[in-house]
């Protein structure tokens, strides 16, 4: 069968390109990003699919230094939480940098929107589906980001009733990322935390079933149970 | 500064070709999808970032033809609900194509994976990051099958209890999508919902704000009161 619609060859490259060398980038370096750069990266991020076409997606950009450190902070707080939760793997996951906030070009907050409530197209026994809806367009963003060369990180070390109440959003808006952009010394040959030995990669075979659910004997590490 | 990280234009065009002209795909026509397609499909979702590396995803391929229908009354008695919910706009709901269960060669059922309560990196505070890990995966997925030509439908009209008894999943695992995938006559130029006049697309300046959140002007449609 003929494949009318797929992409030429060098096309379909790069978008299997993006999906395997996309990394969650926590190591930047200096330099600005251009600012056409920076509004293909967020438009790429407009262009997801929503649940209803609800496009729950907010974005605060953050320019003011000492709001920065402000959030860095609010990072930082929740990574001594969740190092303390941890237990016996505690020491192991300090020792990993889970953030950028204060080296990066870029800090932009993605919320959901507030009166979500208003929608139920694809989410009336599914509310949730928003935040589905908001994480597709930031994985746009993502790759984006890496076909421009411009390494992202999504943090989720926070609390977020307190990022909400520093950027002044109402009670019904929901933060569900800190967005770290920037340059980049290189785009790492693996996810960081298979590098770090966290977790392995889960192949096809650990994941996929066929009409009914199997308990996967290899869809689990030996050190899963944090 | 140079972009030495940056894709070859043509690789980046495959990018952003897969973002803009990507579909919520709900019209198939006949034709089985190639395993091998089908496989870089899915495997595209394996490279799909997670929090903690958790790699929440699980995948049940539909291929019993009994169950396959099962799912699509599943789907057909939540589309009765959702429009009986909409109130006004019921009839215009009802005259929407939501589905293409029957329809679409694969049938794919996206799952969060049972015991995610042992990942707390970057859930502590944030748990529901889990949905959006899996939630990207299904963005790869969905851009992967756009390049190779193929369409794809994200379907969350069900009860998730419903669809996890239909497929014996223990109670740990929640089913996030019915995903439909097959061979099209072709590509919407834009969105259904929006040629349909069910929303319109928000720009950049109708969600994306500096420092502080502001209550967006042009970010809601007048039919947004559903």
């Amino acid at each position: 069968m003929p494949m009318e619609w797929a992409f030429p060859a060098d096309q379909k490259e790069g978008v299997y390109r993006a999906i395997y060398e996309r990394r969650d980038v926590r190591h930047f370096k200096a330099g600005a990003i251009a600012e056409e750069v920076l509004n293909r990266i967020i438009d790429a991020g407009l262009a997801a699919p929503s649940v209803g076409y609800m496009q729950p997606w907010r974005f605060v950009r953050i320019q003011q230094a000492s709001l920065r450190e402000e959030i860095f902070q609010l990072a930082e707080h929740e990574r001594q939480q969740t190092a303390a939760a941890l237990g016996e793997r505690k020491e192991e996951f300090l020792r990993l940098k889970t953030d950028g906030i204060r080296e990066c070009a870029e800090v932009i907050v993605v919320l959901l929107c507030d009166h979500r409530e208003r929608y139920i197209f694809g989410r009336r026994s599914m509310p949730h589906m928003d935040l589905a809806s908001a994480s597709c367009a930031i994985q746009n963003m993502w790759l984006a980001a890496r076909a421009e060369g411009i390494g992202l990180g999504w943090v989720s070390l926070f609390d977020p009733d307190e990022l909400r109440a520093l950027l002044k959003a109402p009670n019904g808006a929901e933060p569900i990322a800190i967005l770290c952009l920037g340059h980049v010394e290189r785009f790492d040959e693996r996810p960081l935390l298979e590098t770090a030995g966290w977790d392995s990669h889960r192949e096809r075979a650990d994941v996929l079933m066929t009409d009914q659910w199997i308990t996967p004997t290899a869809g689990y590490s030996d050190k899963d149970s944090l």
